[in-house]
């Protein structure tokens, strides 16, 4: 192989990668097009997001927003509330016929440092969260940082499987935030582990707004 | 350590449990705070989102809401176009005078098999980037695939970070996609690297409106 490959072009070299792409691409296609046909089930999933790195609230988020376009209905309950609305509450709350937005925590713990109230607070919105999924006409709910509250016990994780296996079959659920139980990852149907490469608060970068809240 | 503690807990139990719960969180908020307080930089950010796992785009949208929420406007590009309009875009380009909204690509590569054209069709989406970034009226720029153009050398990173680099200073970019350049990375304030635990497609479940599209 020879690094200046591409210095040395030429027509003739253009024509015969062009070549290449095309059979290799065509290939492709024919093993993604194989495993679309394979993928024929169509039901409500429980997608959750967790990890240390930065998105995972967001990407619920998208997906409420990707569920509104297709005219379905959301639900999200939050599970961590900040001092200030956020920006994605600002945004949904003009939308309630579609978008039922709650939020529902009490700040971080180390905000709260009061573990009873931290307790009845996460079951308070626990009771709105279940009446979301029992409700056949919400597409999409949106549980943010309930993971967060399972990691501290604030929510026993068998009666929110039991709660989340009960909803309609083609509702979707996502579940964000750090730690998700493995009880909770066996019950759900697509994890993706956010993992942090860089984050600009580690370089004196303030939360941004529009980023970050 | 005694597994049945809970079991066997009565008042005085959880009040001590109590007490060092609030013992543990004073600490950590002040360790929170003090990072905080040391975090005061201002600036728009540049960040990424890469890796195999779910929640890529999403992330990107949901950030593009925090961004109308607080009042800011919004461009989104996407270099890859699918067969038919996502969610995100039916959701989002009803508001035009907020979010302007463009999908420039032409399909996945093993769609379109043709090299030249895919070429062009980057091209021309970068042009449209490019506007956005000289933009300051435009508070947050999504760039939604955009690692995938870079990663078949599509589009030249240089010349992709310069434009970045020229940005006006308050404004944020949001760049989605597998394979982020590592020059990109570099360049960026903040990288999460998105790693599957499982996906739903891999248990023969479709690609589900409201989730994927």
């Amino acid at each position: 192989m020879n690094d200046n490959t591409t210095e040395q072009s030429n027509g003739q070299d253009d024509a015969g990668r062009d070549a290449r792409h095309k059979a290799r691409m065509v290939r492709k296609k024919e093993v993604v097009d194989a495993k679309i046909a394979a993928a024929q089930d169509e039901r409500g999933v429980i997608v959750i997001t967790t990890g240390n790195g930065k998105g995972k609230s967001s990407s619920g988020f998208g997906m409420v927003v990707r569920a509104l376009g297709h005219g379905m209905r959301a639900g999200v309950v939050q599970f961590i509330k900040g001092a200030q609305p956020t920006g994605e509450e600002m945004f949904l709350r003009r939308f309630p016929d579609v978008c039922d937005f709650h939020v529902m925590g009490e700040g971080y713990t180390w905000e709260t440092q009061d573990r009873a109230r931290d307790v009845a607070k996460a079951e308070a919105a626990w009771e709105v969260a279940r009446g979301m999924l029992r409700d056949p006409s919400i597409g999409l709910v949106l549980l943010d940082e309930l993971n967060i509250a399972l990691k501290l016990h604030y929510l026993d994780v068998d009666g929110v499987i039991a709660d989340l296996r009960a909803r309609p079959p083609m509702q979707h659920v996502v579940i964000t935030g750090r730690g998700a139980p493995p009880a909770l990852v066996e019950a759900a149907d697509t994890v993706t582990d956010m993992v942090p490469v860089k984050h600009a608060f580690q370089q004196g970068i303030k939360a941004q707004r529009g980023v970050e809240m």
